[in-house]
């Protein structure tokens, strides 16, 4: 069976370990938009075990943290779907009150235009906060 | 400030401890929606310590874990939104082909018409299932 996670990286890396990687997600309008992609193609997150669960939620809230940390957003919104493509994959969206689609979800009917354009350097700089976050987890 | 979720259940209560509750959403087309809403007036997942996240996590599994045995969905979508409402809770929909959103997110447009009426005693199932699971884990 043909799947997109399995077969492309999804966007930009900024992270991976033996289980899963973080990627940059390059939607105009979603500045720090990321991605954790489980690595096995596994559909629901309760058919990993207790540890994988665990471990996979561990870099969905560092990738949270560093959002925060770098954007300040007025709000996270993280959600894993995969309706379209059900390989485990966490989105982790940094929201602001001006993005295209506030205060709906990503997904609805967008309200307005995107307002700015994606600094070139960000998945550089995502990547290195959460390098460094991962490394000193406290 | 007034919250939606601070003065309402937001759902029909199905379980709940000192920390969170998870209700029932009854929303027409999509039978099993549950909500694990935290007890506390919280923005974000990384506002909880690590001990709370955890806990809150097992939870949103474990309702996971009840509605795929109970309903055999076609997919499980979790979301922790509250761009309207920013106070944490997940949203732990089970998915079906024919349900009025599928295979986007139910935040999108709608693609057609809820084909069935929720079962008056859906509640009362999840709530015994989801009893039972948190009594015995494994």
């Amino acid at each position: 069976m043909a799947c997109d996670l399995c077969e492309t990286a999804g966007g930009t890396l900024l992270w991976q370990d033996e289980s899963l990687r973080v990627v940059y997600v390059d939607e105009p309008g979603y500045t720090g938009y990321c991605r954790v992609i489980w690595r096995a193609h596994v559909q629901e997150m309760t058919d990993l075990n207790d540890a994988e669960r665990a471990h996979c939620m561990r870099i969905v809230f560092a990738v949270e943290s560093v959002l925060r940390a770098q954007f300040t957003p007025d709000k996270i919104n993280l959600a894993s779907l995969g309706n379209y493509t059900p390989h485990v994959h966490w989105h982790v969206i940094p929201r602001f009150r001006d993005d295209p689609h506030f205060p709906d979800a990503i997904w609805a009917t967008r309200r307005r235009n995107p307002s700015q354009a994606t600094t070139q350097d960000l998945p550089q700089r995502i990547a290195a906060a959460l390098t460094e976050k991962l490394a000193h987890p406290r």
